[in-house]
């Protein structure tokens, strides 16, 4: 793995790249939609390919579950089991783990739990973790680690970025598959001084990039962009950054000012499964009645799949009728749309435009978080 | 509209044709998939096409309950609503307002029933069929008819069929739209007698073409081909024959062998829908263990945009956690070998080879009606 720069703003961290990865490049800032369970949800994989999306994130956590590493092995990797041979990145499930198994005991070995699938008690431990990402075979794989809750006492932040810490190192020590970059995680919730030291202290052990956990996840804007500057100042500026669950349209542009890389989140593809759609006009929802008769597209102008063949009426009548076409094709524009946002960004911070993007981005100014 | 019969089978009254309409020509015997609320569900009309289906059916129940006319008038008619700009055959809805409109109230007026969608008091007429067609604008329309109930007295199949034969007539005094074609229906129960009166009479009044309606509605085999085939003695030769909501793969090759052009149902969608696959070698449940950690496709040799990309383990996978990728790959799969085995039928016929092909399809011994 390679991260060559491209263009440095003068006048802020922000940078793009090319991510040289085993099965492709990819340029940077880039927004990576979600395929937890190996599928963009509603959407097959030639098509979103289609309108712009360069890689994917799957999930380690959901994936051991169902349907399990034999069956995604007998098919010769998630690469293949997708039918995705582009760039992916596996999430270790440590925020899956944390957020959605029930009841959870976190020790120093690992976090055990019972499988929502089939009741049995599963230990996850780092080791494990890589070696199921290792087994999955993605570009870039992700350690264990623990995503506290919002809030959460410092003390207990502290700890667990601690253990974090020693888990990060069990994570380096047990991954060896060759073509595939580990990361590290960053922790340490709101607290820039723990940001800043699980940055130092992750940066000190060495990783080809970086992943910024455990934002976007209750804390204000301005709580999350403290965090985030605190991390940065102290991770090294020649490895890609990763901010993982992240965002809004308007945070991958003040988050990419901050210098980061990579993004993820379930926002562009989530929304649209419930009729929320992205437009450079700020959101606007399908079910609303002034679309009933309307035979313009989502967007004028926009060429994915929906805008180049459905109008609003027919999209607010499929939505209406919970027909799955809907949400697919709501889903490619939002991902078209982010798409689009992330190659106006790279245009922007390479020739210092960010503040014209901005305030072109003027309509979205709540922060919509899922 | 006109059906140039290109190859009649010396041994029984199949026949192979090209159905010429408005918007483009079918190669008959066709199958056409049905896509009542406008879509066929979850597939785009592009992949749809690309499968080899030729045209499909939309049914003016639905639409004129949602989204409404208006809707689909603003966007310039229902071929160009759904982005099908191919042959569209619209149903009246007479068989959906006997089956899912409760409580309705059948007078020779027409019938009466609550909208499910508001509430709202809807008189339904040959006339307002027609009128909802008309704006709808497909290549064939179809006239309101009472489609009876099995079992059902012969002597209300009687009075029923002959309200049909003057709603016929109505419908066809309404009926002017150019371009559009309004076809006769045939109905008559499992009576032969009535089958043949009522085909008698439908041709009487004079249609371009003509629809068999209340077959395969929980009849025997053998009920069903007796009243097709007494329909068919009395019916003209050079009239294309649409034979209403049937049916397996062995249906398609039996009513083709007595002269029917065209045939729609729900079975290929709805099987895949519930994970039921058609192959060559019967009907597989994708479901099934065996397929767990199976990196074939379903079918060798299957040119579908599912065989192309994706595994047995990766369809089953999907399948399991209800994404609707999964849906519509299986549909897309169960419609391609619906074209296929048209287009073998269509061969079949041609040299007279039905026999071979009906061994072929041995696999599919059993009825397996929707």
């Amino acid at each position: 793995m390679n991260l060559e720069i491209t263009a440095q703003s003068p006048t802020s961290r922000a940078r793009v790249g090319e991510l040289r990865l085993a099965t492709g490049s990819v340029s940077t800032p880039a927004f990576m939609p979600c395929a937890s369970l190996a599928a963009v949800r509603a959407c097959g994989p030639g098509e979103v390919a289609e309108v712009g999306v360069q890689m994917l994130v799957g999930n380690a956590y959901h994936l051991f579950l169902q349907p399990g590493l034999d069956a995604i092995e007998a098919c010769g990797g998630l690469h293949r089991f997708m039918s995705w041979p582009r760039p992916l990145l596996t999430d270790s499930g440590g925020f899956q783990v944390f957020s959605l198994a029930r009841p959870r005991d976190i020790r120093e070995e690992g976090v055990s739990f019972r499988s929502p699938v089939d009741g049995s008690e599963i230990l996850f431990t780092p080791e494990l973790s890589v070696e199921i990402q290792d087994r999955l075979g993605a570009d870039i794989a992700m350690p264990l680690d623990e995503c506290c809750p919002y809030p959460a006492e410092r003390e207990y932040v502290q700890r667990s970025l601690e253990r974090t810490l020693r888990w990060a190192e069990r994570c380096r020590a047990a991954h060896g598959r060759e073509g595939q970059a580990l990361f590290g995680i960053i922790q340490g919730g709101v607290y820039p001084d723990l940001r800043e030291l699980s940055a130092v202290e992750t940066a000190k052990l060495g990783f080809p990039g970086y992943a910024i956990g455990g934002l976007s996840v209750g804390e204000s804007r301005e709580e999350m962009l403290e965090a985030l500057r605190a991390a940065m100042s102290a991770l090294p500026t020649d490895a890609p950054v990763h901010l993982m669950g992240v965002g809004t349209p308007r945070d991958l542009v003040d988050c990419a000012a901050e210098g980061v890389d990579l993004f993820d989140c379930v926002l562009p593809t989530r929304n649209a499964r419930h009729g929320s759609v992205m437009t450079w006009d700020g959101p606007l929802h399908i079910l609303n009645a002034e679309h009933a008769t309307d035979p313009r597209p989502l967007e004028e102008g926009c060429e994915c799949p929906c805008c180049r063949d459905f109008s609003r009426a027919y999209l607010r009548h499929l939505f209406k009728a919970r027909e799955s076409l809907a949400w697919r094709l709501l889903s490619l524009h939002n991902l078209r749309f982010y798409a689009d946002l992330m190659s106006r960004l790279r245009e922007a911070i390479a020739t210092d435009r960010l503040a014209e993007l901005r305030s072109r981005l003027s309509a979205w100014t709540q922060r919509d978080r899922s």
